[in-house]
């Protein structure tokens, strides 16, 4: 496959071509799966040369904890607002279209995966979940700071339920819901942040 | 490969080779995930003839579906002590246990390839999720009939949030920790509980 990308020698690397193979990598990673995953097939998709790909990346591996990267890095940087339902609401919505996403999907096929497969795609489930886990939890660390959260519910099991309820969310979602879904996706979260809320906040006699 | 598990004609099919042919399909997707799931490879798991297999199921969906089924019904059966916890202690150590087994597991893959291209395995999601559900609902709605459940609340969010907290946790567990989830289900599962008791009961004042 002819090089148009770069010129033989010396020139920096295009970023855009970077975000590009980064992009068709986890598309084609969520259609595929680890089995079928090719460096060839994300190349094709990409539009781009085989050396273009590999002057960069050099096994599927180094692309892939490239492209958890990408999707990880704004999904742990959340909002603080000083009001825990209205972050948990931000936060709930970006994790629903990040689920709803071909990219998003993908990070969860990787996670998936590396269960099935311990020793083959080991790193990428710690990188995927601790980036989901760090930013809520974040945002409660800063509602205890607030004494807006009880102490005698951990964070971590909340943490688990607010993302483990958004992912049965979508994956129990019939497939003509996924448009409505993200187009209204805080009208979606909201029961799974009451959810939540109810569990985590100290309740007022009245 | 020689059939040896039938006579050529008339004996009735032998339910052993059709459980074992079940168990190898889910242990043989929790492998390869859809694109490298062969019926070759489940006979050569299962140690059965390709006959033997083609003659109960013709298609790869067809004996999917047999295999979603065979894990799905035990999961919809839920026990009714009495008491919300301890019936949902026992829905959540389940499906615990459901999520680290690996046939379990390979119904999870199941829903989401099927997620990843929705013409393929269609029929999976509704059934896999369904099941999980329609027990916990089922104990919900048994609760709310001895007025142990708070009316502000409603079911569905409850549902996805302990299914989903359970299926994070597994998610998120490192590998050597899965020993220890398997022979301690009930105090992996507890602050799970914990938070859904919260969120789904009256809170009484002192």
């Amino acid at each position: 496959m002819p090089e148009k990308q770069q010129s033989p020698t010396g020139r920096p690397r295009d970023p855009d071509v970077s975000e590009r193979l980064i992009a068709a990598a986890l598309e084609e990673y969520a259609r595929t799966g680890w089995q079928s995953f090719t460096m060839q097939g994300v190349a094709r998709r990409a539009g781009v040369g085989k050396s273009a790909l590999y002057r960069r990346w050099t096994t599927k591996e180094e692309l892939l904890i490239a492209g958890v990267e990408s999707v990880a890095l704004p999904l742990s940087e959340t909002s603080d607002s000083g009001n825990l339902r209205e972050d948990l609401t931000d936060a709930a919505t970006r994790i629903l279209h990040h689920f709803l996403d071909p990219t998003g999907w993908a990070t969860l096929r990787i996670s998936v995966d590396s269960t099935a497969s311990p020793t083959m795609l080991d790193p990428f489930q710690e990188r995927v979940t601790q980036a989901i886990r760090s930013g809520i939890t974040a945002i409660f660390t800063h509602a205890a700071d607030r004494g807006e959260l009880t102490s005698d519910v951990p964070v971590r099991p909340l943490v688990e339920s607010l993302v483990g309820s958004i992912l049965v969310h979508v994956l129990s979602m019939p497939f003509d819901v996924r448009d409505d879904a993200r187009q209204n996706a805080a009208a979606h979260v909201e029961p799974l942040v009451d959810v939540i809320m109810r569990a985590a906040s100290p309740q007022p006699c009245p």
